[in-house]
């Protein structure tokens, strides 16, 4: 089983998450029960990877909802905007935090008229629904996926796009979560991914929590074992999907496809329809965000570069569509040529997990 | 001006090193005066680099026939064969080490029918050769290399091959130098080579050092730069090179001949010809040391990835010779077919830096 990084605890009378910033030292798991708790575990990456982030704050937002019934009508609805307000100031860039608070503000507004009891109900009800969207989004990922894995299979992961970015089972690891129920023996190979390292972190952490076997490598080591022939995929997350196929992921993804094709590789990217843009044609006009050099130059908590030399560090970068073997969605294995099948899939305004 | 590993002080009274252990945080040079002081030094990586520890040990060994010109002769040579095995012992892997201390004490046993002062002045010369040699040939591949180079070139490197692994100007690094001297402007991306990150702490450092523009990059932002058409040529050193050109280098090296194939760059490989193993065949026999996971699990101080992960860390790749746009050695620049070219300039015996 995949560990949790975010549910509700004691019948919804709190948040039950991960502290993911302990990790990999400890597992520890923390008691979420005001807003204020809930808006310190985002912004201080307890919780992280941008679905779970967005159940979170849901969750958050229906505990604060029912906390809160006995107060006066406005009363309720000004203190339930601040509270959408304070969480949606935690973390700048991810679109499924104010994606879910904008859900949970509507659902407010839809029942303004009822009594702020049963508007608590609702939007506890509505926080659950978006858990068990995620959660569904993912498993189905997972299905879709590991029928791509054959018994056996060693597959090469970058970054997290496991279960500690999400509410379920993740969306690049839900197909060997798959795999494993399935008795199926799936091997992961985990590229460490500077310079957050996210890869030997979290990936590696959530692989061997579940029982699954993971190595870490360095980044640099990938081309050598896929020359070894001991990878039988690629298998990576997204943050975007242009409409022709071209996938933004963690930097570093790009040279992996390139290689996966040399290797003669298959390259599965996988990832909810939610991070499709239909409005960009492809990943070229996707602006790709710089992080800081502080990162490289002591990213270890150590000084290992010259404390002024300029660090060249994207977040991100782009795989052209030509090296997608497939994308694996909620709804389906997506194949070349991308530009159609991922116009038949796409749903404006599916936003199980963005 | 490139900085300067190693060099005489004081009219070869004392052995003058930068302390690279000291890099990046702090630029410190030590007065080395006695053999402990020379082994501990290259223990303890104050001096790094293969041909940079073979120079200093051949320094260290005149200081030390120096130093007992009084003894009797039996006794001046068995503490000087006692040196010889202090020294030998630092280091285990690299060749230059030992290369230098037998040349060294060859050179004493071939004048041992002299008197102990004149078989001093014997050994400082001899080490003053291998210095001397050592940087006449980063020079040489310095002036083949840099005809590579146009003005404005951007240099894509990996590791450290510079000034710090050498006595003189480098192997990788030395075309970027010579170019630099001769007022072509040249532009270096500096891989951070993961796990030890010689490419931001000692090659950044040494090329800013010395004027030179200079950029960091994780190991994974090659390949999007490579993409973006921002470098000119991919320049790194070797290990070893099989004699049908196949080339044995820091782990990575590998993927950035991928990387430079699939987007029309030229990839160099500069050393000197003290590398060329002519035994050996093909790079495929060539046996990859292994580094220990700590490297990667807590590289720098704290703990980036679960305690008891595995991790596959080799310390070197390699690239076979068709990924090769040119080896540059000191004897020129060779091209394909290899086996043919290199045999031209192979000498054996030949050791300016193996």
């Amino acid at each position: 089983m995949y560990p949790e990084a975010v549910r509700w605890s004691d019948d919804g009378r709190a948040v039950d998450i991960l502290d993911q910033a302990a990790l990999p030292e400890r597992e520890t798991r923390l008691r979420l029960e005001t807003i204020d708790q809930i808006a310190h575990a985002i912004r201080t990456l307890q919780v992280r990877g941008a679905p779970a982030i967005g159940v979170t704050a849901a969750l958050g937002l229906a505990l604060e909802a029912a906390r809160t019934t006995s107060f006066a009508p406005d009363a309720f609805h000004e203190n339930f905007a601040r509270a959408a307000e304070l969480l949606r100031a935690t973390r700048p860039t991810a679109v499924n935090l104010p994606w879910a608070i904008d859900r949970m503000l509507a659902c407010a507004a839809a029942h303004r008229t009822e009594s702020c009891g049963v508007i608590a109900c609702k939007l506890y009800g509505e926080a659950t629904s978006i858990l068990e969207e995620d959660r569904a989004m993912c498993r189905a990922i997972g299905e879709h996926g590991s029928a791509l894995l054959h018994d056996g299979a060693t597959v090469l992961t970058h970054c997290n796009a496991g279960a500690l970015a999400t509410a379920g089972m993740g969306t690049a690891l839900a197909p060997v979560y798959v795999a494993h129920e399935r008795g199926k023996t799936a091997r992961v190979i985990s590229c460490e991914t500077r310079p957050l390292l996210q890869g030997s972190r979290i990936t590696a952490w959530e692989l061997r929590r579940a029982g699954i076997d993971v190595t870490v490598i360095a980044d640099s080591v990938a081309a050598s074992v896929m020359r070894d022939r001991r990878i039988d995929a690629v298998l990576v997350g997204a943050d975007r999907i242009a409409a022709n196929g071209d996938v933004v992921n963690k930097i570093g993804t790009y040279a992996l496809a390139v290689l996966a094709r040399h290797h003669g590789i298959p390259f599965y990217v996988a990832a909810p329809r939610s991070t499709i843009d239909a409005a960009t044609a492809d990943g070229a006009a996707i602006p790709i965000e710089m992080r800081d050099g502080e990162e490289v130059r002591r990213g270890f908590g150590r000084l290992t570069a010259p404390a002024e030399v300029p660090v060249f560090s994207p977040a991100f970068d782009m795989t052209p569509a030509e090296f997608i073997t497939a994308i694996i969605t909620e709804a389906g294995v997506l194949r070349p040529p991308y530009p159609q099948s991922i116009r038949e899939v796409y749903a404006p305004g599916v936003e199980g997990a963005a």
